[in-house]
């Protein structure tokens, strides 16, 4: 097996070989392949822009790896602000002793999800450090807004809908199963949102906010929401979508799908008299098919989070505290 | 003394504490403050996009620290393109054990260096993994770049002068001295390059050329560049200053400051006839007052770089091969 040394982050031959061979390779494209110290982009317009570091093990999951999750979380976050994702650069920290054909695979993985989201990959810094063969891989992205396009966390009004995209807690769960070596079927929902929200715009949803579901999981997004906002949120318990089998793995683990990170899942809020073309329009893609209408915002004096429990009972729901479960990203 | 714990990085309450109390003190802007999915900015124009992520042990050093070198490495790339830099992201990998203390540090001497360099820091994302109490640090950078420049390693042209703005080797070999725990008085060189570009091009220099000399150094550099324009470049070596301490320590560690890595050194390649003025110019700045022209680009049928010996004769000069010193930048 061929691995990662030192040598290879020291700026010299061999890391310029391994370069060419891996990142040149999957990479491929007329501005990377200038070799310059930065991209040269024409943009005009707003832009949004934004950056991720993946830290997630095992690095290859269920339904993914750190590749197609590094291109996934950052593009995903430019189209949460209504943009369509256009340039990414990457930076790689290889710890010594990654196996080379692993890393491989995950450039490949990266390039794919690339591919599949229209983005290009036009920059990239490599560096090595001591370790045990993982690596973490930084995303930061470029996206153009279309003119007429707001979309912020600070645009939910009272009488708007909360639409959630699908199930929760599948990625966290698929991770935590992995860690722990439990055999079930649970896969990451690791996926680029591009299509949910090409349906909604293309159909001229009126689009007052969009979050994906990630680390701190739908309770603690929903919160900043509604603190930026200044709204009350009012989530209806039953309505929110989660697979039997996540929801029987957090049973046994005694964890709440409510805190779970995900990593294609989003909600959308939307103007309350829109909300059941919205929901429609996004049942019919294919990352969307399990969508639901899971709350409602309301006026309030003070920003706050609400659940209206199985039972008819309510509760408030708070933002995650302490430990989570770290690397799931 | 207060660590990081890997609840900081789980997404919920500690983590966003902690980014308020650090992140948010220290970089506070009416982008950063809206902790949206991304950064929404308004560009129009020819943009340069680069990315870079730093891993240098010890995190602080002689002259700098790694927050330092976390803005001038990525602000410095894009001033190489001509750009004027202009936004930052910023992806920061926290190991659990960090000081909390140090890490205000760092981010507070980020914070300062964006400040001389007019950058905004507008986006941001914190990662914590297992560890020894270190940190990496992405940064990913925006810039404008003018009309009427046109900036690029294949721009060299037979009859360039090549222009080094100082002494070479500073930095890697104060990282080494305190890896090594050797008492000298030799500081790293990390610095913004604006001044020097903004003398040239507010002088109407024709800039054919620009690249900051790190990993990899000058030999390795200059090879990109004669590779990238098919020129032959040939180096006199008695006009490439070294400072005194620098020079004594690579005599005794055997080290050639021809490919030792600098954070605030750079080459400026323009026309033979501008090469005087230019030099003056550099020269007038603080980071470039030891600047030299240090070499000439020559008609050639095979792209290469030779070095006229301090003792008359001539060697082939190659790029970097094999270990160099991981983690100096």
């Amino acid at each position: 097996m061929e691995r990662i040394t030192m040598a290879h982050g020291s700026g010299g031959k061999s890391g310029a070989e391994l370069m060419a061979r891996i990142f040149g390779k999957h990479f491929k494209n007329e501005i990377l392949d200038k070799m310059e110290d930065a991209a040269v982009l024409e943009i005009n317009g707003r832009i949004a822009f934004s950056t991720d570091t993946f830290v997630v093990t095992p690095t290859v999951f269920k339904g993914g790896d750190i590749g197609k999750l590094s291109v996934c979380g950052t593009v995903n976050d430019l189209l949460m602000m209504g943009a369509v994702p256009k340039y990414l650069t990457c930076g790689f920290v290889l710890e010594e002793g990654l196996d080379v054909e692993l890393l491989d695979k995950i450039v490949a993985s990266m390039a794919e999800t690339a591919g599949k989201a229209g983005v290009k990959i036009v920059a990239g810094d490599t560096k090595v450090v001591e370790g045990h063969g993982g690596l973490f891989i930084n995303t930061t992205g470029i996206g153009i807004i279309p003119e007429n396009r707001d979309v912020s966390a600070a645009n939910c009004k009272a009488g708007d809908k909360i639409i959630l995209s699908g199930t929760l807690g599948d990625h966290h769960a698929c991770i935590l199963s992995a860690r722990m070596n439990v055999e079930n079927n649970i896969k990451s929902d690791c996926a680029v949102l591009a299509p949910i929200c090409n349906a909604l715009f293309d159909n001229g949803i009126t689009v007052r906010t969009m979050r994906d579901v990630t680390r701190g999981g739908l309770g603690t997004i929903i919160n900043e929401i509604a603190r930026t906002s200044g709204v009350h949120i009012d989530l209806a318990e039953e309505s929110i979508p989660v697979n039997d089998d996540v929801s029987g793995f957090c049973g046994i683990m005694g964890l709440d799908p409510l805190y779970m990170g995900n990593e294609g899942k989003m909600i959308i809020i939307v103007p309350g008299e829109q909300a059941d073309r919205a929901l429609s329009l996004v049942r019919s893609t294919e990352e969307g098919k399990n969508a639901a209408i899971i709350g409602t915002a309301l006026d309030a004096e003070k920003a706050s989070v609400t659940m209206t429990t199985r039972l008819g009972g309510s509760r408030v729901v708070d933002v995650l505290y302490g430990e989570g479960l770290p690397r799931i990203c």
